[in-house]
């Protein structure tokens, strides 16, 4: 199975159909051939033959003044067997016992190697800031989702992601997730502050920050766990910070995940988080538990 | 801008690539690589060196037991961006309001050349079936989402719709899209009949359909008009049959629609559903609405 002439030009057509759909986020759902041609790093008259290709097989649609985005067709080839679908039905139910009691935001997370990955939300009208998009991605480090997917992956996982993500600890948080500015002056912990909210994490079974993104939001979370205790998930709520429901959020999350955990059985589809570093062997790590 | 053979290469590359990842749905999230060879219509050893270049590429994920499935990195890259992004996120808040209020399952739904597809859905736990999932396809003649879809379509896609689908009217319902098995019976309505319940729909300003698909089941829906007056979306709820909610189903869905309408904006990003058939001139229909 060695790579012939025609394996490379398909390998090619690949690279480039992933950065031109991956040219399109939430700030630009739409672009213009001329823009996707810059952002995808193909000429110009080859970006024309790709829309026109594309747009002809439904995986983009034209909007208007020229501008094009991904097409439903996409959308729907994408959703209705994705990974994480199993996780999403076995988890509404539960997401919409919490949303009808907080009436603010509810969502679940994954973890992969990229961070973050917002697969659900529920929000209600009038309800505090939050920077969550379904398919969107949120900082690891400095919200409650990413500190307890972290702290309940298997330990290889975190300390592969650590490794990788190094150069962003201690740092101010890089500011591409986030469209409205409030998260100017959010610096990651360093590493030793991160472990020891990690293993705090882990103690207490679940995190909870205070108006680290938005000043008037807490968010708290719980991991969804595997039958082996591992995170397949986080369940989280971001409610106001004098939200007088703070003290019941924790237990009343845990209650639900468990429910989520129990619907999605034990062959649940959703792979263990630690599937996403494949490479990295399970390392021998010193136990910070004490 | 003719077809070069490296363009035509590039089209089959693109057509299989779609056959591959239609082959997938929600009653078959994974396949094996055989599976998919057949499902694909695509050859064994190609099938093979497809789905080596996808898995790496992040656009198909391994399962157990050597089988494939659409990977998360494809969902993330359709979901942020997708045309339903943004009337999702504006229906979001007052769904949640609906949903709030019934604890049953609330729905938003688009019309295409093939029907009905549900772009959103909460569910509370115990409520009575529904057979509507994310991404997923309902019938169009036999639901209240698919009625008010085609009654506030424009004209002329209406027509176009009855004419491509022409041969299912009057006919049992086909059953694909359908798990449980419960809609054995479902014959959907003649021309004429359709006819005159759109008529019906379009005058009452809503649909509604009793234990059509379940026998338990009431279907409720109202449309999300663009400024223009034509549909957008479909909201519906699925209640029990003795709902006490009943009498006041059409009215909260008609304030919660007007809400979404707002939230979207005269520049609502969504498409008039008329775009699914541009191929379509109107054409001049005698007014049934007497």
């Amino acid at each position: 199975m060695t790579d012939s002439a025609a394996g490379k030009s398909t390998d090619t057509t690949l690279d480039r159909l992933i950065r031109i759909l991956g040219a399109f986020d939430a700030d630009r759902p739409t672009l213009t051939v001329s823009a996707l041609s810059r952002r995808a790093a193909i000429p110009l008259p080859t970006a024309y033959r790709w829309v026109e290709r594309l747009t002809g097989a439904g995986l983009l649609e034209r909007a208007e003044g020229g501008a094009v985005g991904p097409g439903m067709r996409l959308w729907e080839l994408a959703s209705r067997s994705a990974p994480g679908t199993s996780l999403r039905k076995a988890a509404m139910p539960y997401m919409d016992d919490v949303q009808a009691v907080l009436r603010q935001h509810t969502q679940i997370a994954v973890l992969d190697a990229s961070g973050v990955l917002v697969l659900e939300r529920l929000s209600a009208r009038g309800a505090v800031p939050n920077q969550a998009t379904i398919a969107g991605r949120m900082p690891t480090f400095t919200t409650s989702l990413g500190l307890v997917l972290l702290a309940f992956s298997r330990r290889h996982v975190a300390e592969s992601f650590m490794t990788e993500h190094a150069s962003a600890l201690g740092a101010p948080l890089r500011e591409i997730w986030h469209q409205g500015g409030t998260a100017r002056n959010v610096v990651n912990p360093t590493e030793s502050e991160l472990r020891s909210r990690l293993a705090e994490v882990r103690q207490q079974g679940y995190a909870a920050v205070d108006g680290q993104i938005d000043s008037e939001a807490t968010g708290v979370a719980v991991p969804v766990l595997s039958p082996e205790g591992q995170a397949i998930a986080a369940l989280g709520v971001v409610v106001p910070v004098s939200s007088e429901f703070r003290p019941g959020l924790a237990p009343m999350l845990l209650a639900a995940a468990r429910g989520i955990s129990r619907a999605l059985g034990p062959g649940g589809t959703m792979p263990p988080s630690d599937a996403v570093f494949p490479e990295h062997a399970p390392v021998e790590i010193p136990d910070d538990r004490t």
